[in-house]
């Protein structure tokens, strides 16, 4: 069963009838005028971070970055949030108090309470946070149609540089922070939910979360390498240290950029407010995702990181259940 | 810092002005005519259970039920819930399937809906589940006023019981049924949402969650130990193999009846209503808490399962953060 039969398997098992369920970047249950949405996240030591390279500040603002990212991929605004963790035993009281700092900066720093939780001792930690936000409109990834543009918030391949290099020995760099520190795209994602067809947020690699997109919605795509927004200091470091750029940029994960569909007409709307983004493709009515480069088309190998068939860990988040 | 201290810096740090946050079984959060009701759960293998006592299947219907019971525990419906899943490796995907057959099954019996998750490999089991409800009116820990009825919804010590014969290597009794398939007590804490003043799930053992529920009413107790409902089965093996009996009544974990406080006035009204349940002591205005048998008091050695300070593992749910 890989990933795709697991979700499907789900949905047919788990029909959620007060609203969307399993499926997306988070669920959505209409409240009066609004959607709440709720997502849900869970990061273990060792399959989704290193303790070692993190400061437990820094590990309870990243797990809050990647939640409060999940309810602006869907074009809401995150509110509060509920923490289960276990922590483990070989860290001190301090180590519990400074996680909990950093958390409460985090939660300050995107606007969004702490609710509730649950607390255990474990053996490596484990971090599961489910955030609760609203939309007046779910944007999900079923509504893309053909002929939309493909657009997305900014660059990618920075946060997987990073992640090679720390798992290289490195300490910090400009692609290290990165890494360790996302940073939700809140703003752009509720402006979004005004202009958008569909959106996720680009968590396992450019290529993976778009296939997600493509595939909830039934259509394909082309993109134009060309046209991605691809950093010079990435494409500087790449040259210089022969690494795989348009891997980096294409499969890398934990960008935490939005990737979204857009009419053209909403498009010419949506560059008036002056808010910034890539427009990077189309798409086509084919099912297929085609990455063109001067014309010529590239030769994909691995779309990113799916973590429920390869070795890696952590699937596409709410793939699986929401 | 012990658990108490942990709670009160907790709620310092963040406070929730939207409800009700940290410190009971649930969040409330007024949504139109309704309270939504939010709790949160984290089981880790070799901490809250080991694999070997537990289907995957069975398993998966416990972490439901100790979550619809913090629901039953706040007087409240629960509706759906989030699943935030660990699984190792080590494991078949037969496993999985059964682990989601059975939450199938027991989402089915208490009338909840699968909403959403994640799903991760790792290296022991982790489930935590989300789970969210509606309640007309929350009955908090806090209401409890001297005079009050001091009442249980049924007996206590089964759980810890079989707890001890299953580390003994014991397979199968009552006990340990009761042990593994743990009944939420959604009838009864829905009803009693009309009656009791103050009211808890005994998850962590009779005389500490009243204990909670004593110290976020600012009260006291005086309870009788005769009145405690003891199962004849319960205090017959106790009584042949020499088990102490008044430790796992008042202090053993894991049952999940319903503890409320109920005005004398109310008391006599719940009782006409044909309901089961047993008084078993009085609120009082001092604050200490007392057990009686026979007029004489009992010296308590142990309040019960306080995972935080003890080598235990759970701490009492959402006493953290909710």
């Amino acid at each position: 069963m890989d990933e795709r039969q697991f979700v499907a398997y789900l949905k047919d098992k788990f029909p959620f009838r007060r609203g969307l369920g399993i499926g997306d970047d988070a669920s959505a249950v209409r409240v009066g005028r609004y959607f709440q949405l709720v997502s849900t996240d869970i990061l273990i030591e060792d399959i989704h971070f290193r303790l070692e390279d993190f400061s437990p500040a820094g590990l309870a603002e990243k797990s809050l970055a990647v939640n409060v990212s999940d309810i602006a991929a869907m074009g809401g605004q995150a509110q509060y949030f509920y923490l289960d963790l276990g922590f483990p035993d070989r860290l001190c009281p301090a180590d519990l108090r400074a996680f909990f700092s950093g958390l409460g900066r985090a939660a300050k720093k995107w606007h969004v309470e702490l609710a509730g939780g649950d607390y255990s001792r474990s053996k490596k930690m484990v971090i599961a946070i489910t955030i609760v936000g609203q939309g007046k409109k779910p944007v999900l990834r079923s509504g893309a149609r053909p002929g939309d543009w493909i657009a997305i918030t900014g660059p990618t391949g920075e946060s997987a540089l990073g992640l090679k290099q720390l798992l290289a020995g490195e300490k910090d760099s400009p692609f290290i922070r990165c890494h360790k520190r996302p940073v939700p795209q809140c703003e752009k994602g509720l402006r979004l939910a005004q202009y958008a067809h569909a959106m996720i947020d680009v968590s396992d690699g450019l290529l993976l979360d778009l296939s997600r997109l493509l595939h909830a919605s039934g259509v394909g795509a082309e993109i134009d390498y060309k046209k991605l927004p691809v950093s010079p200091r990435l494409r500087r470091l790449c040259r210089q240290k022969n690494y795989p750029e348009k891997e980096l940029v294409l499969a890398g994960g934990e960008d935490y950029q939005l990737l979204f569909a857009v009419s053209p007409r909403q498009e010419s709307r949506l560059r008036q407010t002056g808010m910034g983004y890539h427009l990077i493709g189309k798409i086509t009515r084919g099912r297929g995702l085609r990455v063109l480069e001067k014309g010529r088309q590239l030769k994909i190998s691995r779309l990113g990181f799916d973590h429920f068939v390869n070795a890696g860990g952590k699937k596409k988040k709410n793939e699986d259940h929401n």
